[in-house]
């Protein structure tokens, strides 16, 4: 333990929060030193302050720890964020500004032109922007973000197919958990035996996410993936693991073969370095006719795997596919966590 | 109850069967007064042989009924058929060649070329098919289908759209009620907490019926509706109602406002005839960001009523919105039931 | 409408408000003519202050009504109350020191020595204890309360029983609703696929209000029925309707058949009133091995019955039962209107 | 892997076959060398036989294992066995005479004189009745059965207070998984938002299963257990995971600590002998307002702990507490497992 290097969490109370714990509990590299939360959670000891909702225990160590003033003063270098929007808006600058690496999950400043928003087996070449950054030019301090949990999953089953057969048009409609919203989030009044055919924002974020995503780099700035996209997003009653029915259509025409050869023959950096939290298979696709569905697949890789299924040809488009990524996982935590492993092996957190 | 018609019902004791027993209880034209099922119900009291799922009770006059054996000899000349689609192909038929008049909510002739397959909203002039089939020159009798469950919804919200704009692409994905799969149907360890992205040949169903009922009567046949339709379908933890998260490109290009009036000025024979089991509003717009929802709309209209919602720009083609509609009511027993009223309104039952 | 009686509701956007509005829309006495709520609804349109939660919707004279400061003054004599406990121990007394007739569903004075705690068919002759209150004294106002959702079903099946053959034990576990914790009450992170086997102070007011309701009126105050009771109170996963597994030991052994004539002979002021709220039935005895349901009973006799099932003998008490009761509905707004109705057969109101 | 024991499986294709598939995986002592199944998987590979339900895979060796026929040639000596009961009752003797050991989860030989019905913990001298069963005098085979998946939990919690304070009295109301009634099992229609308040002949074997498992063995039977029971059985919404509010009435009264002391310190052969599936602590309690809850606590201890909480005194008897059990794992396949672990320890497998 004394060799791991210290790590924050803003926002350790919530959901996310929650996941940022338990993924660090036995992480190779980090360890949490730090956590602040809302001023009611401040100075109470973790387990008194959170009301945990994860299967496993609140680790010992955490269990104990005191709840900090969200303020730079006192807080290791990288910190974790995982805020509410408004909040991050203000607080994470203001960490960047003091000096610190904030990784956040947060959505408020992910379309902020110099702020690079990564997968890293996707867009590992968009962490540059960092030097951009006035924080970095100033004292070393910097933002960096991860996506929406409705596109990471998508975002993980295109690249591939990006890559080579280059996307014209992609169609999504997502059938999202109610993890998602945090906790207490949805109402068990509202999703018991119910769908709900809106999220707020949600489709916006999938969308823009979606190309910047796949976008290039330019000097100061992304220039966004040009197919065109669009995102229609409802909530169902899953605890964990967005599904998604997605059609796309490509530039360069593909075969069914070609297209799962490029999912299962897909790998990226963190696959190469073997980087703690990546997954070995960052895309599968699974083969029967009904699935992945969230009971059987939503835990594959730990969590960081997207799964895909049903590749069959759509006739509007060129083909049709069911997308299952765990929302809260590769979803949020994990992936805040794979970009902080990404910086680290980059030379951004020395 | 003496000047009402009688009627028979054919697969009585599955869950569409239930239904069209519920809504002919107090119906003002017909009368429940025979009733099939299978080989293991023949000769039992129904209240016996059905494991009743709804919410009503059993109608009196009903319960005691004993089930008859599935043969034409002694049935009324009105049938209404719920049987499973491999029975259906082998008894309709034989239902229709004795002179029976067999409104079916079954797949199984839905798609044969001289088999009318109607909403009564959508497509009255397709009965004039029944003219074309053998039975019915030889003695009368007839097969007239309506359509699967996850297509009645949406054709009754495109239907207006096609009249005015031209359909020229539908893209569909649903989220489908376990009633859909029928009694026993979906097992609960399937569906608690838990999506299917699969149905069974429902994706192919939903799209070639689309095309049929927005189609052309042409002599002994019909010209499908030539807009290109593609549909993902699945299963939800939801009791009834099918919600579809829609796209639609239009030939005729039709603002918001031009939209909402075609949907809200709808009406057609069943509801100009006042026809018994019309919904005064086929299709209605519900004016909220997170509607419709099973919860709230499923049972409008008595279940008659298609709901749409969130009608927004689509980035990829025109207009995207969602769908709601009662899948055993208006998705089975209640088509099958407003096509009969159509059928005797225009002198096919006399 | 122009003869009806005025009424206003205090806490009229939560669930029990709603239901409140909902019970009234059509009610033969009655028309609500004032509401209030928490501070951030005042002055408000209801349909804005409200997020309406009830399948049918908002009448239309409710929706433009003004949410009025929660304050005696302009507000109608008859007073219905849905408030949180804490907010109920403040106002309630406030309003009834005015001169208004408080009927309330909160918890705040059930217990209160002078406080009658009434069902109409179980314990009328309690709301005499009106007298004794100082309000009623001083200004006519006073306070009536109903008892706990989890209550109500049970002691409606207890009365007839205990008036017949006298409670020595009553033993109840309960299955509860999601509805009885308000909204947003219980997160579906909490729930979905869970039993949550606490509610705070359930176990402790199921307990003593039905010693309260089935006690003897002594002057100014209650003599709790004398037969012991232990409750243990679950939450699951179930819109509305609280299931209880009860167990019950008799002074005067009873034979089932006597139990079953004692359920359905028993009839109450309520129904020889025919108060408009009053079920025909009050207690319904289903005879089928696996019922009650939620899904099946909890909407019988508008949700105002009480409907048991599964009597047999018990190994250890004498004998064994399911209850199954509306929470919201006679559990909460539909108690407190049958109290209403009670109150104003019996003069209180005028 | 060559020095492992095999064993058989019968009704191996079922959800408890599942799981003695992938509890048996990677097992320190057996392997799975033979499966039956019924006629339908004869002859095919598991893979394609077997519905699979569970979130691991499908082990590799075994999805390729042919399903063989359901007959003692050429099985392994030691069968366990998940059958329904009525095949079980024709099976189980027939595999018995054969010579073979017969470890079972079935239902139909629990209660016959010379059957012992053991969980290692708490009646692990039970298994000496084999001795009396005809088939082991003849040539060694025998037949030992596991309790029922709601009976099994609660015991484990009773066993320390029965031995400490003797039991006078046990009131059990429970709230039981879907995965109990196997697969398909219970149709989501039946479940979704609802409570079942029956399952059938669970009462009376959760009754009378307790008294024989606390019993005392006396020559070639056992005495059962003195104590009154009463047993009601609910089903709910919950995947697995038994829950049980428990009443309780000790011979000699034992105060909280007592109570609380008697279950941390409880230890047994299994635990003692390290078996292989044992649990290290066979009952936990949590100490926590709100819990057990099945989302939480099901998979403690590999799903083979049962743990208790919510310890309170009982107005009419002593004391009540909550137990949740996994019903799939310690209710059945777990069970035998073990049981079949202490058959070994003992030499009666050999």
């Amino acid at each position: 333990m004394p060799n791991k290097i210290p790590v924050g969490i803003l926002g350790a109370t919530g959901i996310v929060g929650q996941r940022f714990i338990q993924l660090l509990e036995h992480h190779r590299w980090f360890e949490v030193a730090w956590m602040a939360a809302s001023d009611r959670s401040e100075g109470k000891p973790y387990a008194e302050a959170a009301r945990w909702r994860l299967k496993t225990s609140i680790p010992k160590n955490v269990a104990k720890m005191v709840v900090a003033p969200a303020k730079p003063d006192g807080a290791p270098k990288i910190i974790f964020a995982a805020l509410d929007s408004g909040i991050a808006a203000e607080l994470e600058p203001r960490f960047a500004e003091a000096g610190h690496a904030v990784i956040t999950n947060s959505s408020a400043l992910r379309m902020v032109k110099d702020v690079p928003l990564v997968i890293p087996e996707v867009n590992p070449d968009h962490v540059k922007l960092i030097e951009c950054q006035s924080y970095r030019r100033k004292n070393g301090g910097f933002v960096v973000t991860n996506p929406n949990c409705s596109a990471i999953g998508l975002v993980l089953a295109l690249k591939p197919l990006h890559e080579k057969f280059e996307l014209e048009t992609v169609m999504a409609v997502t059938m999202q958990a109610v993890s998602g919203a945090g906790y207490p989030g949805v109402a068990s009044l509202d999703i018991l035996g119910n769908v709900i055919p809106y999220i707020s924002k949600e489709e916006e974020k999938m969308e823009e996410e979606t190309q910047k995503l796949l976008g290039k780099l330019n000097g100061a700035g992304i220039i966004p993936a040009p197919f065109k996209m669009s995102a229609q997003c409802n909530r169902v009653a899953v605890e964990d693991g967005h599904t998604e029915s997605i059609s796309i259509k490509l530039k360069k025409k593909a075969s069914a073969e070609e297209i799962l050869e490029a999912w299962s023959s897909f790998r990226a950096i963190p696959q190469e370095k073997k980087l703690p939290t990546a997954p070995e298979i960052p895309v599968r696709y699974v083969n029967a006719s009904d699935r992945p569905q969230p009971r059987f697949d939503v835990d594959f890789g730990h969590g960081m795997t997207t799964t895909v299924g049903r590749l069959r040809p759509c006739n509007v488009l060129d083909w049709k596919f069911t997308v299952l990524s765990h929302n809260t996982i590769r979803g949020a935590a994990g992936a805040a966590l794979l970009n902080a492993e990404l910086l680290k092996e980059e030379g951004y957190l020395d």
